[in-house]
């Protein structure tokens, strides 16, 4: 019987997609339930829904509750403080390019990186220096990431992801999706779909 | 020292209201915590922020996940599986009028059988005649307690209420405010809002 696994949709722009790949290894491990890594696009799905920003963006009530939110739950899960990027939310392009280049086994690391920069140290991950370090500090070859990152290629498989995320019904990040096509939403939702996918296989 | 307590705010067309309406109860007793009932109207506050209906209608890849998510939760916590009412989002007017008019140790039972109308059985809450049902089923005074419910100072109240959660930052239902203010929106955040109240008392 194939190992349980459940795919991990996540946003580099979106601080609940950063405190999920903050959860998702140790709880997935615990639930022995693989996880793949799918970087994706929420901008074009988010001007499809007629938003020319984040709803975060949008609905300053909300905004204002979500960053209030997020620093609670960084105190409840141990992490440092956030720290808000300017602009928010931030184009994070080259960052979910390089991840869909790397080997799936590397995006792990380097996207808490990206995210652990972005939030905690409040960097612009639309920075080539800024990526550039963070790839250095996962011991991963500058040149030639970016270079991959850059292939026409690469940029078609990230387009492609994005359609693939939303022909599936994605409207929001992180997601999660199991194997039979059960879609869950948000962070709060990881628990669950990790039972599902279990229940699935 | 005063009993901790924690605000609920709810908004009768909301499913997860629905849902915290179920929950809060066992939750807070289990926590020692005091809960007041605070009903109020959600289509103001989406009206200002440029909604004409439910994010659930205006969105769709969004509003089909969370029927979805309903009936995966509802089996969670062995609810009857959910109803869509038609139309959704009902007309909350009359309900959450009659819900401020009770006493305040009336509400929750009121307000539980009116979502178990709504969202079980698939009833109209606009109609006198279904929540002419709910108030005889809770042992309620029918004619007193909606001639109460649409006297000029009801209709008042509710509006202040309304307006009440607006200034509280509210933008969503169900929402729940510590007696510092601190604000918590969605069902997924109703056990961290009860372990808050009760750090602040």
């Amino acid at each position: 019987m194939p190992k349980p696994h459940l795919t991990f949709w996540y946003e580099f722009a979106s601080t609940y997609s950063w405190l999920a790949a903050e959860r998702i290894e140790a709880l997935a491990a615990a639930a022995d339930v693989e996880v793949r890594w799918r970087p994706f696009l929420l901008g074009p799905i988010f001007v499809a829904q007629g938003w020319q920003s984040s709803p975060f963006n949008v609905y300053a009530a909300k905004g204002a509750n979500m960053w209030r939110d997020i620093e609670r739950q960084c105190e409840l899960m141990d992490l440092p403080p956030p720290a808000r990027p300017e602009p928010f939310p931030q184009n994070s392009l080259l960052a979910a390019r390089v991840a869909t280049a790397l080997p799936e086994a590397a995006r792990p690391a380097f996207s808490r990186a990206v995210y652990r920069a972005e939030f905690t140290k409040g960097q612009p991950i639309a920075d080539r220096v800024v990526i550039g370090e963070v790839l250095r500090d996962c011991g991963l070859d500058l040149a030639a990431t970016l270079a991959a990152a850059e292939s026409t290629e690469n940029k078609s498989a990230l387009r492609a992801a994005t359609e693939e995320a939303g022909a599936q019904g994605i409207y929001g990040a992180p997601s999660f999706v199991t194997p039979s096509g059960e879609l869950f939403w948000g962070n709060d939702r990881l628990d669950q779909a990790l039972a599902w996918a279990k229940r699935e296989s």
